[in-house]
């Protein structure tokens, strides 16, 4: 029996595609790669999947896992190989308001399980643009980051537990409830983040938070970035950590987005070098008690602070969200990112950060080498500066591959010497392989490659992924 | 040459101890551990550290880290092996206020960083009764919990990034000060938690805190166990998440404290079967700012939610501390925790946790479980509630270790049947193998011992650890 019969009797014959049908998955969404799979497998159940990998490891064939296909880098392509999808092991299996926790599937997405939260006023605060159609075992297997990592910390944070399905078909039950384990080796973390590389993770259990009773949400526009670091200090002692999202636009940012978008509007009437948008999720019951005006406590006391510190110079301008619709243009603004950045082409987009206190020297440097290497080259900023992570894109001056990877390698020095990562939430995927090649740690790499070798030898899972 | 002459050679001869200069070494502080080692090494730095390690895999020799050896497992006890001690490793590198985080060296006294973030207005949350002797190397070896994880998280949860000399003697370079980096497997938290058994962590940057402005402390007789998860659920919305400590003490360790405490009070007038140790970390600016009578509008909150529960009846009684006396009067009950227990001997000390709405189940069938195999047994009960963790010990009748044995299976089943784990936050070490062999899942177990041969192919580090 082949193996495409192998697996139609494992998973049902309609879950098997092959040919034409597997058009569908055979790009990922930047449509920056693309290669054919043998076929796409979709497992109903844990079962289902292990069958597979025990099919798969039984014939030496590569697999390749995907969720909701909305990676950068590349990681969910499978030329040749099995691609299996866990779309169908979408279930929200439970949501328990106590606890405050989820156990779900891999294949369920992002944004159904934040309205199972909110219907139990609880969130699960893991958000970005693809929220759509990205699926739990991506976030989880990419450690996903977003907007509100600042408060909440990555994917990884959210996590109390996963099931995996190993190389070899068998299952991993680590699906943990318990905010406590001292025993033994941190598997779970050893998962999350390795791109489906050791294994494919099935299901999690995963942390829910107080659902905020109110946002309160600005545009602020500090002298430089330096002050923008005290700001957010200072808010963060002020709020007593209840800063969600704390996202660097520089005037070029707005100007593209003024040039772009039709009924676009500028933040504040003069232009400025620095703008932040600040979100701050409103927990605690004193900040939150509406006053007679509709507002929170929160808001005037944000209006007093920023009041202050324009009197101070240390914040030229700021504008606080008087409504739910002036809030959702202030964020419009800022998750328009991608399609700006490629408004013009060739766009070179990379992920990096830095420590808290370098992002100011990064983007001097960074400047200063990309102009020093093409004249006509220019930056295209956006970051999530609470927590040091710079989307720095370059339009170049000319396309020619060898000069696009000059570039990049410009921008990584600088990042290394900075002590920072040349990918901070994307992952590597196919597309970050030559810089870890280039610039991870030789030792970090060579344990990356025991563990690889320990645990799927024959190197089934995810070939050709993260580790160059 | 020796081995001992060659480590004289790399430490210089006084670091280099044998025979009766190891006795202070050859003990654990519970007096439960005790083996004589090879010789105690004492490197300065980490390229020391690397040369040990060198010699060692040279020569196949096992080597034990030791750190501030407050371990409760016997993780640090070497029989005739190298005890590796980091004390001289003793240096805080570096606190930066701006970021928000600490560069240290694994032999800092966890104290001593205490005082060093506090002189610069921030806090490093982890703490429990060793601190003034343990170690940071040994808090990230064995991801040390403690009573502030509820808010802050383990010591995993802190640190971002860490130095480990291998097995090899090589170096692994983590030290990152970054909040988001997805370059590859996260070996990071491979190495915290795994209690020197894959490698030596000589440094670390750990990530501080706000210092809160006031702390809220009180002690609350909740109805039951019940009320006391919606209680820690309404002061988490209430504070927007500032709960730091809400630790569990029944009726009989009150009992025990008043009858063997000279001058211990009982925190209420009356008995109650649950006692509350609460304490809010104010951090939010206008919950902190001092009101005329010296108190915090957070005390008055607080004070006001306690006399709506008393109402309801969902709270029994409450004492909020007025001065900070009344405050150390409430943890220093609590912190005797660890001698109360030895108050009889023998005595049986577990370290379970499960889900946190099963903390009540798991009391009353541990409870009946141990009474129908030992009708003279006592339990002895202390949690850390608000993450699901007890302190589960056993005063039994009789003392023969079959018996003793016995008592800690059936402890150790009824977590299981809960979801739960039979190591919350002291670890393995020497002292729980057997349940690691009888209790942890067998995938899990298999994984482990694949990536310890992986990475210490040789079984020189803290061989006999953690691994049954």
């Amino acid at each position: 029996m082949d193996i495409i019969e192998a697996l139609a009797d494992a998973v049902g014959a309609r879950h098997v595609l092959t040919g034409a049908d597997c058009a569908p998955y055979a790009s990922d969404w930047t449509g920056a790669y693309h290669a054919e799979p043998l076929a796409v497998i979709r497992p109903a159940n844990t079962a289902e999947v292990s069958a597979v990998m025990r099919i798969a490891a039984a014939a030496g064939q590569a697999v390749v896992p995907i969720a909701g296909n909305t990676g950068l880098m590349g990681g969910a392509i499978a030329p040749g190989q099995l691609l299996l999808s866990v779309e169908r092991l979408n279930a929200i299996r439970e949501i328990k308001p106590g606890p405050r926790l989820a156990v779900v599937e891999a294949g369920v997405i992002l944004g159904q399980l934040h309205a199972a939260a909110e219907a139990e006023d609880l969130v699960f605060p893991l958000t970005f643009g693809a929220r759509g159609s990205a699926r739990i075992g991506g976030a989880l297997s990419t450690n996903a980051g977003g907007s509100n990592v600042l408060r909440y910390g990555n994917t990884r944070q959210l996590c109390l537990g996963i099931e995996v399905v190993l190389p070899s078909g068998e299952v991993l039950d680590l699906m943990s409830e318990l905010h406590k384990d001292n025993s033994g080796f941190d598997l779970r973390d050893l998962f999350i983040g390795a791109e489906g590389t050791l294994g494919i993770i099935t299901a999690a259990v995963l942390k829910l938070s107080p659902r905020p009773a109110a946002y309160v949400t600005a545009m602020i526009a500090p002298r430089g970035l330096g002050d923008a670091l005290d700001l957010l200090n200072g808010l963060q002692a002020e709020t007593g950590g209840a800063v969600e999202a704390f996202e660097y636009m520089p005037a070029h940012y707005i100007d593209t987005h003024l040039a772009h978008v039709p009924g676009a509007r500028p933040p504040f009437e003069a232009r400025h070098e620095v703008n932040i948008l600040l979100e701050i999720g409103v927990t605690a019951r004193s900040d939150a008690e509406p006053l007679p005006d509709g507002t929170v406590p929160a808001m005037a006391r944000l209006e007093q602070t920023l009041g202050e510190m324009i009197e101070s110079g240390a914040v030229l301008d700021a504008v606080i969200a008087r409504s739910e619709a002036q809030r959702r243009e202030m964020w419009a603004r800022r998750e328009m990112a991608g399609e700006l950045c490629y408004t013009r082409r060739p766009a070179i987009l990379t992920d990096v950060s830095v420590p808290l206190d370098a992002v100011e020297r990064f983007l001097v440097r960074a400047g200063q080498q990309i102009v020093a290497l093409d004249p006509d080259a220019a930056p295209f900023v956006v970051s999530h500066l609470g927590d040091g992570n710079v989307h720095y894109a370059i339009w170049p001056g000319r396309g020619d591959p060898d000069h696009l990877e000059a570039l990049i390698e410009r921008i990584e020095t600088v990042v290394q010497d900075l002590g920072g990562s040349f990918s901070a939430e994307h992952g590597i995927g196919l597309g970050k392989r030559g810089s870890m090649a280039r610039r991870k740690n030789p030792v970090a790499l060579g344990l990356m490659r025991q563990i690889k070798a320990a645990i799927d030898p024959q190197g089934i899972m995810n070939p050709g992924k993260v580790l160059p």
